[in-house]
């Protein structure tokens, strides 16, 4: 296999990262913490492995075959989480190299689980490097969902080549669909900065937050997460930009480009504001009915708790896995569901349940007229003969990667709540767990080292969306 | 619809019903226990009303459409645990309405989960009555899953249809195969009998644990189970039985009449005994280094409960919920996988991993390889090309019904162990549940009323392969 056009786009990623390890070296000069160093030694470490890698492979006409783009899609997270985790190592905050990998490793997969404690009292320059990881992250999931997985087929994201031609009739090239996108989502992160500082946060939170709500990230500057400010205000907007984040973002696009009609009758965003709702309307009832909670207040938290869930943000605002068993219940499932597919969330994602549901009315007609012909449909369109099986074999892979990483964690030593949460939690890019140890109120910093490797490559592996990082496993991958 | 055959089936299935509480009064009167006259009482009305719909719906030519075949499927599983069900709420042990309906259809579907408390002093009959449920259940399962299920495509079962038509080329007819594979039934249970006997168990308590064993049901006459003996021998043997009992009976079948290479060689069988040699191996060697067990006891113990729970027995010889986190989350899963098709287990069933492991490989070939050409195999043949997304949809279904039993559960004040295991437990027809209410040194009589309730309704889904019960749901079922 040629390497050449693979490190070419590891430089390119590389030099990226080291321009987003400038701001938190600004800040933590403004501040006159000595992180900075630090921050400036990445930089230099960085730049120099990107800038050798662009130079060292520039000049190649760039095509790819599909064993190279997959090899590029795996190696971009791996890669860049090892570079992202340096500063995390080297700052004042002692992490060991496990803590650090695995912070760096939650911030660019946007899963928000995290090691440290005390962030209340954190210098800013980490804070601020946890942030742009996940809005870095957020961003490359995006495009990463738009152009290389429907190319890929990876999981039934085939069903997205359609869509991404049909804009592109409009659009020249996938480099200025990028751009687009990219445009759109600094913008989204600026109207939620603009928000937040509307609705009282400081400047520095509202930043921090804008970026790792947008990126369904979750990293907060407080322990308590968003639950720190006490402001249904704050939680009612965040919720508003989760949603946001969690819909395809292509979508966005079209509406700007004056075709609002996709964005309103998309079936994928439809399904998971019905399932959101659903899962609000009947956690405030149960909140309501059996724990005594007022009306108003239950509707609050359970509206930004679930979505936080759902789109794998992982923010929380309250003690949730207090909220009685069923609540416990209900987020253990709606973490692995996630939001849509082309959009910052993660999880199976509700374009996959569609089909499947489609799929499944299918089935039973056939049940009862085995000669008849009848078609599955996704979005008001006939699914194509392949996409079926590849959504079911995403899903199978998905529940054999969860059991193996909560009986690898539960052979750690960890009791049934954490393991099976845990394995939910990364492979699903959320953030918290359920449970004392790594629930809302509890941190990941007291596990053993061994399960903190288990969580993170469950984190990547949801990230690739499991067959992305598999398929490097298979024989026949390196097989001429 | 016209449903008299559906009827006159239901009044032979009544009619096997009533002879079969002849054996339970005759112990009552043989040990002078009053509940004979319960039995009695019981056998009229049954056979009243079995004989009723024979006489009143015979005589039609026996030919069945696909929509009668379902709701054959569903009512005799539904009628014959309404009547199984009337003697436990009559006799002596004061069990409700719904403790009786919920021990029946536990019965009945071999799940083995009780509500019933203080087995050791409990009537001969009424313990009978529970094995003799659980042994008519057993080839009901088997004679289900070779003729009826293969016919209506339920959850890929069509792929056995081959395997059904070449021993008919052998076979005259369906009536006669199946009374082939009940005496091996009956053969089976009797060599289980002797086993007993001979490893020194009592002939009221070898006959009970006979029945229940080969119907991989879990019925005991004592609350400690098959723990109550504290033999080896009884453990190993009961392991052999229940091995015996999770293959498919057709294979026998193949055996006696000359031809032993199929079961030989049957991959279903194959990928059985690897998973669970797997799961013993790693429990044996957990219980080693972890918990500090003598290895012969690790072995013994982890060979005989792993054995019960994947074949979906639900024997229990000890506490093996306090082995520590990773025995609970292997059994969580062990528990939802199952034994073969076409035996008395329940639970997903190996054919359908096996298919997905086919079908996924294929996947990642046609990853690689976009434009090749490549045939997913089960048991050395070409997958016939509608089971894939047929046992794909079973999946999904069990997964959605899993889901919706823990929700409701939960929701009903279950802790999260409980209620996700409970709904295991109950949809997978093992027996047991996992954690301190449920588990195997647990008991379901202290769960409320609606639970029970919830809990029959999962395992006669679990029974009815959730596709045979959930179709009759569909409007169009209903439709001309």
């Amino acid at each position: 296999m040629d390497f050449r056009p693979v490190l070419y786009i590891q430089g390119i990623l590389l030099s990226i990262l080291s321009i987003g390890m400038l701001i938190p070296m600004l800040a933590d000069m403004y501040w006159s913490n000595p992180d900075w160093k630090v921050f400036f030694l990445c930089i230099v470490i960085t730049a120099f492995f990107g800038g050798s890698l662009i130079l060292s492979n520039a000049g190649l006409e760039f095509t790819m075959n599909l064993r190279q783009a997959f090899m590029m899609t795996f190696m971009s997270w791996v890669v860049t989480s090892l570079f992202a985790c340096i500063p995390l190592a080297l700052s004042g905050q002692n992490l060991s190299f496990t803590d650090a990998f695995f912070e760096a490793v939650s911030g660019i997969t946007t899963t928000g689980s995290t090691v440290m404690t005390n962030l209340d009292k954190a210098p800013p320059g980490i804070l601020l490097w946890r942030s742009i990881l996940q809005w870095l992250g957020g961003i490359g999931i995006v495009l990463m969902a738009m152009s290389v997985l429907p190319m890929l087929s990876v999981g039934g994201m085939q069903i997205f080549r359609t869509e991404l031609s049909e804009s592109e009739k409009a659009l020249p090239r996938t480099a200025q669909l990028a751009s687009s996108i990219g445009a759109i989502y600094i913008g989204l992160t600026m109207l939620c900065l603009l928000a937040y500082l509307l609705a009282g946060m400081g400047k520095f939170d509202a930043l921090n937050h804008a970026l790792t709500t947008l990126a369904t990230g979750g990293f907060s500057t407080y322990d308590a997460s968003l639950g720190h400010f006490h402001s249904d205000a704050i939680e009612l907007l965040c919720t508003f930009f989760m949603i946001v984040a969690g819909t395809p973002f292509i979508l966005y696009l079209k509406a700007i480009r004056g075709n609002l009609r996709p964005l309103l009758v998309n079936s994928q965003v439809r399904m998971f504001l019905l399932i959101l709702s659903l899962s609000i309307a009947t956690t405030t009832t149960y909140l309501v009915t059996t724990q005594d909670m007022n009306a108003y207040r239950a509707f609050i938290g359970a509206t930004f708790n679930m979505t936080s869930l759902m789109t794998g943000t992982g923010f929380a605002s309250e003690a949730y896995d207090q909220w009685g068993g069923f609540v416990i219940a209900l987020t253990f499932f709606l973490m692995g569901i996630g939001a849509c597919a082309g959009s910052t969330s993660c999880g199976i994602k509700i374009f996959r349940f569609e089909i499947f549901l489609s799929v499944i009315r299918v089935q039973i007609q056939k049940l009862l007229h085995p000669h008849g012909a009848f078609v599955a449909h996704y979005n008001g369109k006939p699914i194509p003969e392949d996409v079926p099986l590849s959504v079911m074999s995403f899903l199978f892979l998905y529940a054999i990667c969860f059991i193996a990483l909560a009986l690898a964690l539960s052979a750690l030593g960890l009791d049934f709540i954490t393991s099976l949460s845990g394995a939910m939690t990364s492979i699903s890019n959320v953030g918290p767990g359920l449970g004392e140890v790594i629930g809302p109120s509890g941190n990941f910093s007291t596990l053993p080292d061994s399960a903190k490797w288990v969580l993170s490559v469950g984190m990547l592996l949801g990230r690739l969306e499991i067959l992305a990082a598999l398929i490097l496993l298979h024989p026949s991958f390196w097989r001429h």
